[in-house]
């Protein structure tokens, strides 16, 4: 059964990202085509059942070519006294490259406007409230400045929108990328001083591409103007580098801000508005001007034809397309895509096949904001509802050296577990030791249980569709940093153009037996989800789970108690839906199983996620759809659970009606509560 | 096979109804409580697997008992110089009955408005625009006064309120609610003067109890406040009979509208603004006090456990609530149902058991918005979602004495011609006749083709949340009228007190035949859909009506030449979907099966209704999910097909921006062409 675990090769993996890292490949560019079809036609030979190219045209986002961005500081005069740079410098080996995009932000509003800056911190909802409340600066007409991580860029930007700013500049700071004793890259992997993050700063919150937003973007769908488009920003957004950063950030003036605000620069990170008295006169002047503009974009879509239920799909998938060379984000991933296809293929011509369908999907145009594969989902809607097993995700599969990360629905709990005890240890010095085993040592998940740490979806990538829209039981898997000692922001070079082949080979993976390791994580989900008669989904651990959050969100619930007497809140409702849920869930038997019989039983546990998910979506985001998992609306990276309590409980802090704000919490527990029965009903014997 | 056909008695069918229609029975009242439980108890003494009581608590709404509610004509000084009556005269036989509730309007806002009246024909959209833009005239202020019929009666008093109407009275004209040469009850089943047609004016668009839109109405469910409940109209509505319409309208001034405005009453129909020059000192005062209050209701719920296939469920749902006894609507129905379980249970005890689970319901408070049907789909929407193979309704079963009637899905088209094949005429002198050839010599659908004719579902009974918000399958069948010679709406005494068993057994149905062929009907389907390897739901079926339904709405929107050509409408997408829908259909082939290859292949006939289902609903219309049948915004009874597309062709009169108004039209067209794509998808192989 673990003979497709020895099929998967290290030095085939290396080869695969080699070759798909030698050109930029953006979204919608010709290299990245092309790449596509060296795809298509190889997994072709690998020998699988289809492989199609699945177009969309979707809005994209690219920077003018003959007027680029770039922020100014300006005198009295309006004169440039300084400028950003318009580029990284080139990593080694690359120079005779074009086509490198320079740093931007996608999706930006064009305009260049002036004035004073202020420094917010991470731009977050927190941050911005003590900024306008605490230290009593209003940003109105201002330009924002914050740095990179802690929450989702957009939801920066659409903070700073909110604000009232007029534009807003967001930097990378050495106290979030950068890792102490490490050289920059090529020495090393940090960030280099000029190398910058790029990304797309929507708040898409899950409608695919913003024109279609429901619908797949196919030549006759019907295109909202762009104007009436999905999650745009209303203002300038532009990235730089911390060597910017700190000429920016240099002269400011106004109050010194509490510790938490300060980074790592040698500067006050004073917090504005504006210049010291010295430079009062300057300004700063943002010049952007990106385009939208629809774009054809490639999905390869691959199949293995399920042998006893080819109408029960298993799916792999990740993104192809990337800022520049995606030497990590995401060629690590597809290349350990592209070595599961090639098992797989190995595995057919030995007269193996599936008991259920296989779909290995090549996305595109995930870095602007997971556009392929949510179309390819809105195109397939009707079909993955009733027929899709699980989903897992294929992006980025090293974001460092130390251990496995993996993300996914309870119901996979036990699965990952039981995959990782026959999986060997990358690390140098365990042979012999497990992947589990290695893992456990390094990340216990000791609040909750002795046991390797596994953690909620958030979004963020292209399982979003999947499983905050359709409810799929979905995972994804990775190579990680110790979260415990290293605090800096995902890994330093994400999104450069210092994403190369060689940052992997020299210094994340040389031996390309973590990505080994990652491929047979994620490989043995797939095979295991086709193949084996009755589904290796826990609906115990799902209980274990819900109870979990229950008393969780209860418990931040009561930091509130006064009011919640006031206005009569109570979550009994939930923890009788959660206990009722729990002994569902015990109930559940295997039994003795005849042909239909199993299926019956394997079609409750597939459905068990989709009963999770509610037609009319979170408030006031319809195709967040998922009650127990989805992002707050206050950052779309973090997965919380029952998004719609805590997003009710969130704004509380910021509510001019409290009643009005309990009352909304009320509804939610309730919708949370009935949810919950809803799901445990799904899981009571049928008839 | 078609043994259960021979099982269902029309005198056992006509004890079920005598018994049934002994005692008002108005939901939320004792007697309706009682009847449940005794349909409980007669059910499992048939011996079906199990039976159960499910309650909700929803908004209804009843008359105050101690301020009736009536409408005055007042001279100058306020005093009431005509008041409408309090009561129906109450028919023979029932002088001793407590318990009638009077004609009211539910839902009803209360208030005492008093004014002008202005009579708006059947206050449809079309009437009140030519009221405002022919006849100049406003009834900002004003008491409107429309003759019931033509559309749903919640839509005439929406319509009201958008117009600036301060209350609304609508009447039963004898044009729309008498047949020539026949007497009134109880020498005949005409509608006597004093009768009045009773029924709520929600407009709920499918969200059942307006106080929990999507959830089910469960005792820990969160309840909106009453100003935000969903549909509840904002001034006071009453209905009154022909008798106080005379002396109403007798009176009025203004101008004499166009022919098709006036009635048959003996009074020139003149439009007002208010009475004549002689009466111009009086008013009209509305005296409204009818309460909402949240009332517990209680449906009944008996299954039959399928034997191969548990978890897949074929639904027999009617209402049990009526006005006042309900002896046409709704207990010629739930006689029927009744006679079906009973014959079903018979069947048990000779070893019969059906391959899928049988779903009996006894629904409550289906006069009072479907409240008792949708919110238990609520409840159950996620097992529905996976397992619900079809929903059969069960509403009255005769409304005239003509010939069958059937609306249902295309799907069903086949299985419905197949059973009536099976199935004898009640008619008189057509012994030997088949139910088929008696429908086809009596209602030839000979626009269509040579066959009985079929229509498409509305609304206004309890398969709404199955098929409109859930895509389940769906029909009804009752028998009928001759609808090309007999023009009143409805039935006469529709919604009134005089709906008694002796109207049926007099009048509509003496040997209780019709009845019986209509529980054939019913049961037949029931039977089929649960017992048959193969799912007899027939997919070519669905794409011929799809062609049809295309080609009728692109008729209407030619209509529109000039403009279709000036914003670049085209129906070419939507053609062009049928046709791939078309080929997929007919590519669908029955294959030679292995059990699991049947299941699938059942799965694939089952979900394809579901395709059709757009998760984001109608515009403005979140519970209205079929995108090929709903009923248009302007009347809930009607069935639309692509009802997206039919509303924005309509909104197209009535728009201030008609470059909007079609880019609607074009958004509709291409939701409608994905739709059908999608659904085409369905079709094809799995894998």
């Amino acid at each position: 059964q673990f003979d497709f675990l020895e099929e998967m090769k290290a030095d085939k993996i290396r080869e695969h990202l080699r070759k798909f890292t030698q050109l930029p490949h953006l979204a919608g560019t010709e290299q990245n085509l092309k790449y596509a079809e060296q795809i298509m036609k190889e997994w072709q030979m690998f020998g699988i059942d289809s492989v199609e190219m699945v177009p969309y045209d979707v809005l994209l986002s690219y920077p003018n070519e003959s007027q680029p961005n770039y922020i100014s500081i300006v005198d009295h005069l309006g004169n440039e006294v300084f400028n950003t740079s318009l580029a990284e410098p080139v990593p080694q080996g690359y120079e005779d490259i074009s086509n490198i995009v320079p740093p931007y932000s996608a999706f930006s509003a064009k305009g260049q406007p002036e004035g004073d800056l202020v420094y917010v911190n991470y731009g977050r909802t927190e941050d911005f409230s003590q900024l306008q409340r605490e230290m009593g600066i209003n940003v109105t007409g201002k330009i924002v400045i914050v740095r990179y991580g802690k929450i989702f860029r957009g939801n920066k930007v659409k903070n700073a929108v909110l604000a009232g700013a007029k534009g807003i500049i967001m930097f990378s700071d050495p106290a979030d990328y950068w890792a102490d004793g490490i050289q920059p890259y090529p020495d090393g992997w940090n960030l280099p001083g000029r190398g910058v993050q790029r990304g797309n700063v929507l708040n898409l919150n899950g409608a695919g591409d913003p024109l279609t937003p429901g619908y797949p973007a196919k030549e006759y769908t019907y295109r909202f103007s762009p104007e009436d488009g999905v999650g745009l920003p209303k203002i300038p957004v532009h990235p730089i580098g911390f060597h910017d950063a700190f000429r920016l950030l240099n002269n400011m003036g106004g109050e010194i801000p509490p510790n938490n605000w300060k980074g790592a620069l040698n500067v006050s990170y004073r917090i504005g508005p504006g210049f010291t008295d010295e430079f009062k006169s300057q300004k700063v002047r943002m010049n952007i001007h990106t385009n939208n503009q629809v774009t054809r974009i490639y999905n390869v879509i691959g199949k293995i034809r399920g042998a006893q239920e080819p109408d029960r799909y298993v799916i792999l998938g990740g993104h192809r397309d990337a800022w520049v060379f995606g030497g990590i984000d995401p060629m690590s991933g597809a290349a350990v895509v592209h070595e599961t296809v090639r098992s797989a293929g190995r595995l057919l011509s030995t007269g193996w096949r599936p008991r259920r369908t296989i779909i290995f999907a090549s996305w595109d145009a995930e870095e602007f904001g997971l556009l392929g594969s949510t179309e390819w989902a809105e195109d397939n809607a009707r079909l993955l509802q009733e027929r899709a097993v699980a989903y897992i995700n294929a992006d980025s599969a090293i974001e460092g050296m130390y251990t496995l990360r993996v993300d996914c629905t309870p119901s996979l709990h036990t699965l990952v577990y039981d995959i990782t005890k026959q999986i060997p240890s990358p690390e140098e010095g365990e042979e012999g030791v497990s992947l589990y085993k290695s893992w456990h040592k390094r990340d216990n998940w000791t609040n909750d249980r002795d046991a390797p740490r596994i953690s909620k979806l958030g979004s963020g990538s292209d399982f979003e569709a999947y499983f905050i829209r359709l409810g799929i039981a979905s995972g994804r898997a990775r190579y990680t940093k110790n979260t415990k000692t290293e605090r800096y922001s995902s890994y330093p070079v994400y999104h450069s153009v210092y994403e190369t082949f060689e940052i992997v080979e020299k210094f994340y993976d040389p031996s390309f037996k973590r990505l080994q390791a990652v491929a047979q994580v994620r490989g043995a989900l797939i095979f295991l989800l086709a193949d084996s008669q009755l589904l290796p989904l826990d609906v115990n651990e799902y209980a274990d789970s819900l109870r979990k959050y229950a008393q969780s969100i209860a418990q931040l619930a009561q930091k509130n108690l006064v009011e919640m007497e006031t206005y009569k809140v109570s979550f009994d409702s939930l923890f009788s839906a959660v206990e009722n849920f729990t002994v569902a869930a015990r109930d559940f038997h295997e039994l003795d199983m005849y042909p239909l019989q199993l299926r019956i039983m394997n079609d409750q546990l597939m459905y068990l996620e989709r009963a999770f998910i509610d037609p009319l979506g979170l408030p006031g985001r319809p195709f967040y759809r998922h009650v127990i998992f989805a992002p707050s609306s206050h950052n779309k990276y973090a997965g919380e659970s029952f998004p719609g309590i805590y997003d009710a409980l969130f704004d509380i802090q910021n509510s001019a009606d409290p009643a009005k704000a309990w009352e909304e919490v009320k509804r939610q527990i309730s919708i949370a509560a009935f949810t919950v029965h809803a799901a445990a009903m799904t899981l009571t014997p049928p008839a």
